[in-house]
């Protein structure tokens, strides 16, 4: 376990890389908390610009009416936090833009789905300068510039270290902590960012891939008893593979999550709605990699392939061509 | 092998169990030949008892003004060679059909995809008055009364026998294949059943359900590098699910069956179609069956499982719940 040496400036400056469902929420309850926020924006940044933000949430809807607003990293300033929260699939962008960013002591928070992100971000900036966020919330884009928040929103915070090496509990975690949950954010810490990641994939695997193969919502998949075995056995997959990589996670795990889960509403994972905007889908990220995790670990999972394979379809003929179609127009 | 023993009667009379689009079909072009043939309906009745049916093919148009037409296997005579060209979810009818149409020396021939057909109807009309036939057609219904053959139209035919034996070549398959051979119809005569029905799933299983999943064209699962892999492996599995039950094929098949599918045309499978009509799935007979037969043998199959977990699922969601919507109005 490592020391609770890293640590961060007070009064902290936030970059948001991608304000969308996700960046464009966290980032304006931290500006509404009164931090220093700036968000880097592509399509929506004239809007935004303009009008500024507007977020509908149950806990209390609310306008920003500026932000700091940016189309170009180089014109950003440097900050002490800078958030991932772009979509995976846009992430060879990263290495064109963490440099113009970070400071020495600057901290990248990836809050991205899936497995691996971390290690691209450790090669830009080294691998004492990146702490992993697992999000559970709920939250869509209703135009742009105006996001809504649905349910949940607590984000498991946990440090990066060279080939996952367990960090403990660090100053910095504790400062970016404390940002957060004074903009009304539950921050849990955790220990082991692995066996965090792995633990949000066990659900993350079957629910967002067979909601989109099958057209369905996670609670349909859990009522009919084929698609809940079929479930199941990907977590069981999935627990294995963690298991391999050292991560023991407990037997009852699958069964108190499933429990859980069935009592959540009809919410869309955030694969469905990409794939229902017809928007590029993090495959790589969530499917490929834990995948290639398995093959490397000798691990046989021939659902989470057969998944990995059938996404990589549906990518590729419904969103990647249709977005080069639209772009081609 | 058996003797050539088993022989039908002269001047042979069918009777079609289902009029769609491959009773319809395969019924009308014997009719037209010179056969008597009787068509058992139930929503067109009505339509076909006034208008009779009409054949669109690539071999010619054609008009049946008047067919026999029953509602009810009761009025029907007993007949010679009785096929079954139902959807196999209607196969529970069965039972009650078959004991008033055979007579001493009918034979009923199967015309349905799948696996275990045979036996089913073994266990009702005897395991020497069954025959197996696998039909190499593109067909499709129009409207009542009304199809359209597209491309194709061969069918293997092969004798059963108890535990599906090798049987060789029997008087009443040159019988039947002469009927067929007067109607324009080439019969392939094979002397395995049981080999010509695994032949069949290997294509059948891969493409039937994928095309559902993900409601892809079959040119497009093997224009797909992902969905071409995944396809080449389900294949493989059956290969090993076949040679369990001692029928071996041999190592190109798979290539050789890729590269001729390939070079078809853009029709739709069965399964597609009945999913596009949100007709039940024969989900059992081509997918549950094999799987079955797999797990007998001990053999495992995940992506066959899975790939029927999803089709139970899409089959349950789309298929039948909106059957019983349709029959609640």
């Amino acid at each position: 376990m490592l020391s609770l040496q890293r640590s961060l400036n007070d009064n902290r400056s936030y970059a948001i890389l991608g304000t969308g469902a996700l960046g464009g929420f966290y980032g304006a309850r931290l500006q509404q908390a009164g931090i220093d926020v700036h968000f880097l924006l592509r399509s929506d940044y004239k809007y935004v610009k303009q009008h500024g933000l507007f977020i509908e949430s149950p806990d209390g809807n609310f306008r920003l009416s500026h932000v700091n607003a940016y189309r170009n990293v180089h014109d950003m300033p440097r900050c002490d936090v800078i958030v991932v929260a772009l979509k995976t699939t846009q992430n060879y962008l990263l290495g064109q833009m963490l440099p113009r960013l970070v400071k020495d002591n600057s901290v990248v928070l990836v809050l991205q789905n899936g497995l691996g992100v971390e290690e691209e971000v450790a090669a830009i900036v080294g691998s004492d300068r990146v702490m992993g966020g697992l999000c559970f919330t709920c939250n869509d884009k209703v135009a742009p510039g105006h996001f809504r928040h649905l349910h949940y929103g607590a984000i498991a915070l946990a440090e990066y270290a060279c080939n996952y090496l367990t960090c403990g509990i660090t100053k910095r975690m504790l400062q970016v902590k404390s940002d957060f949950e004074r903009a009304g954010i539950l921050i849990q810490l955790a220990e082991d960012l692995l066996l965090a990641r792995w633990k949000k994939l066990i659900c993350n695997i079957p629910f967002n891939g067979l909601t989109v193969v099958l057209n369905a919502t996670i609670k349909d998949l859990i009522g009919d008893v084929h698609t809940r075995m079929l479930v199941e056995e990907m977590m069981q997959e999935m627990v294995t593979v963690a298991a391999a990589y050292h991560r023991a996670i407990a037997d009852d795990y699958i069964e108190k999550r499933l429990r859980y889960i069935a009592k959540m509403g009809p919410y869309r994972t955030s694969t469905k709605i990409d794939f229902d905007h017809r928007r590029s889908l993090e495959v790589e990220a969530i499917f490929g990699n834990p995948l290639r995790a398995a093959q490397q670990a000798g691990i046989d999972t021939p659902q989470l392939a057969m998944l990995y394979r059938q996404l990589k379809f549906l990518d590729t003929y419904y969103c990647t061509n249709k977005a080069i179609a639209v772009l081609s127009h």
